[in-house]
């Protein structure tokens, strides 16, 4: 559960670069106005208090973590450790994996296992573990989905602010002088918005889109295995299943370790 | 069936924010136009009325009371009350749950159970409670619909009052003084259009789809749950498998209260 | 097949707000200008003759119909038809409903009352009735289609008006008094585009879809309804069946009828 | 394979309201702007040469014709085709549609026709045709996809040349009088992309894409007639069968060529 | 693995066509600004940071690659060879296909060819091939997702520079001589925004897809070819099957090869 550092260096350089283009031909304070900050953020917040419940806005901090974060499990591990495993349920019997269990981190992972030393019917296992899938999936979204509202009402609300500062301006055309600088406030709303949206929501919507993937596609591997070592599969027919998972580089790194390629060692 | 105040509180933040940065620098009067307001609300009601017919504008009233209440049935609660079910189901028999039957609310629930206790073929129970989800989340569908094609046509009959205001300008320019007011004028439609959906639509819809997919899902529930009890399954199981629809904490919560976790309590 | 109101009073009242909002401030006659209707209307209309060929244009004017009429057959009374049907037959066999028939309207409903008479195979009479089904659905998607692909272009048009009426502005600035009125001419095709689109074909499409919709469902009902009948399925239990395609209220009113709430009719 | 008239008739038709509509207002050559036609046409072309291939590029041309034809085959015709070869093979033997195989343009029926001759086991035929239907789907597909990038990216290109014509216009401001035809001339890459895309390649799209899905509805009703006729299905049955693909008008037209309606035949 | 030329050759002729487009009617100078192309380009680039981590941010330039290179297997190969591979099989067996392996480049080719020289199950090949399908196509949608979030991307960032520039710009009215020429290089990080997604990005993006689409095709003839000559298929029968996955002119040019039409061959 290591600071995914990508995402914070992203979004600093993203400050970076934006600040940047504004200093270098003006003053950054042009580009600071309270009653506009407010107008967009909160705004496009109370939206999201409407369409969200008190639960599920307090899970966005959980959810937020997560795109801060990097995942300890990688696939390769884990397809390295089904492969020790079916070899030791092959010697030992299933029950000899129960030791696995209690030191288990992996919730999901654990309670596999756990079903599987209990010899529940492996239809029954897989059905369990896919529902489970399915639920994180959804919780998983569910955290997206308050991103992706928060990257749709930003710039709408920004929209909405320069729009009161056009009417605004507009009602009261008197001192053309003051023209400019009432636009380029009304302006402002609109720029917030694009900002949030485009550096902060959109990319930070997209980072936890891959990182549930990821996730989601190690806990089928996870129950590919389980299923496999529970039927008495092939150790070695096993690794090939479950290297399919793994990209091509990942396949042949660990081949090598095992004395050859992966293909040739399943004859 | 309780009010869900994050609803209400969430529009009436969203006003204030918008009044609130209307009043800092003008007038909230200048925000205020009959005709425009007619215009951007009565118009796409009208086209609301060409799409949708009568009975379903009626529901609209019932569809938007479920956006501003939270339901009474927690999954959480139906999984425990399943697990006691099997309990009572595999000491008394089926027929002992008879009387449960006759105080439920939930008419979906009763239903289901009294399909089971009348021992009907679990493939036609499953059969029958999924063809009365699929239908109960087309009435939810429509619903949403309603709200979301509102929030498509209200910015729409919001940029035709616009158009008309920039026309009936644009053919009088006589006096320019005019000009600045006139277009504040035809701008309102836009900003009433955009509050609308952004602010009341858009997160309503958002709200009742969240909630169409909480009752579909305990629903779903209520379909494993009736099956595993009629087909005689192990409670212990069913009960895991139940669990499986649960969020991670809800799932260690409930298995602390039987005395150890869930996973080894189904061994 | 009675005219359905709400469709027409939607489309006029709509056309009486535009108008009051246009009256309240100017002329009328400023928003009528014939050459930007014919490039409006006109030109998608030719955009339309390219995609689709003749014989799909002259069914829109069938396709219209649907969205102003309203169905004759009503879900709940199939149900109840069925209901009766499945009783007749168990008493006095299937060659008995053979007199249905030739007195029915429905032409989906007769022809798959004729194969069950005929005793053809249930999966065989299931599938030519789905592909009906599936016929009868592309049919309709053709009409929502024409409309919506209208509803795309005439705002489109709308936009390529404006442009022409925007450079012929542009290339002349000898008068400015003329650039006003020119303009607001300019925006004519606009105006008439997003009215077209929003007041008359987004509306007709949504109407056409949920009208298809009842319809196909009505069809799936039909299809339950006869293979339940033939292969002699409880008449109680299809009641059961048939009834978890209504919204509750329906079932409820009818199973009063019967003498007891439906469920326990069921026992 | 005739001439499809109405998509001539459609794009000349629409040439003629965008030219009598720019005509009634002014000059048409205010419209032609070399440099202009260029960016916008050219410039989307080279985006289109990064995408496809030289082979796909080609291909176009082909696909172009397709929407300028009409198809021969209809699907009544193929219906009452497989009636007929139906009752052919009952009374003389599959053996004795080999004749029919020879002479048959489409490629798709005589390879199907001959795998039946052949004996092939109907699963592999189906698979077989089934293929052969997935793969003209992707090359119809390939088709339909020029062209709709095409109509994205007209108008992108279009806009791009109006950004260009802008910043050229704003940065010599000396000579205001410039200023109008000056932006009149950017604004002209806009109206073609505008004009290219809504006018040409967008019902293009449409017209292709509706042709294709009757190639294949046509193609799907030669696998459900050839595994008919293979597996000695009823020649009435399977009438019924086809039947179902056509719409309600076509088969009580043929019905009634047969001497009753087709239900009633069937009996 | 050659270079292929259509890529380079279009994004050097869409360079031409807007530099001379530029070129026409004014300086090129005037469309080079750095702080806008920073704007634009790193901005977009560091919320590319944020979404996609430092492997993914690296594959980019494989990926990269496969838009600027043509593959070297095509599908007509494929069949021919599989044609061969079957006729091999059938005379003298299963494992004299040995020496295939080691010479093969393609991966999934060699490991599909060896899982069936060691006789593993139909089923469980096809599982393991196909879970390698899915992974290659989870690897080519991700290669995408970067070049299309960066065709959002780079527009968004580009209205951003915009309205820097319009704010400084209004902030500071006093030298209306000023306005014009700061408007002109506001306006250029649109155009740049624009530029990179409808020349760049947006075609790349289509090649890589149509890339993968023809590699994953190719995929599924491996695996049909494989299960085939395994399960002992007839070779002319496996050809007929392999066939329908290519276009009808690639068959009629290999069946003329063969001596006669390939559907008469299979007699």
């Amino acid at each position: 559960m290591r600071l995914d550092l990508m995402t914070v260096v992203g979004i600093l350089a993203g400050m970076a670069v934006v600040i940047a283009g504004i200093a270098t031909s003006g003053s950054l304070m042009l580009f600071w106005n309270l009653p506009s900050v407010l107008i967009t953020v909160c705004g496009s917040f109370t939206a999201l208090l409407i369409k969200f419940n008190f639960d599920q806005i307090k899970k966005v901090l959980v959810t937020t973590k997560m795109a801060f974060t990097t995942s300890p499990t990688e696939r390769t591990e884990l397809v390295e450790r089904f492969s020790w495993l079916a070899k030791k349920a092959r010697r030992e019997g299933l029950l000899a994996l129960e030791d696995e269990i209690n030191e288990e981190e992996d919730l999901f992972f654990a309670k596999g296992m756990q079903m599987m030393v209990d010899a529940m019917e492996p239809e029954l296992i897989r059905e369990i573990l896919e529902t489970d899938i399915s639920q994180t999936q959804r919780r998983h979204e569910l955290g997206q989905d308050v991103f992706n509202t928060w990257a749709l009402l930003a710039p709408a609300f920004g929209m909405i602010g320069t729009l009161i500062g056009l009417i605004q301006m507009l009602s009261k055309l008197d001192d053309p002088s003051a023209l400019g600088p009432s636009m380029a406030v009304a302006l402002l709303t609109t720029f917030y918005g694009a900002l949030l949206a485009n550096l902060i929501f959109i990319p930070i919507v997209g980072k936890l889109g891959l990182k549930s993937d990821e996730e989601l596609l190690g806990k089928k591997i996870i129950i590919e295995g389980i299923i496999g070592i529970q039927s008495g599969m092939n150790p070695r027919i096993l690794d090939e299943k479950l290297k399919a998972f793994l990209p091509p580089d990942a396949r042949n790194a660990e081949g090598t370790q095992e004395g050859g390629p992966a293909i040739n060692a399943a004859g």
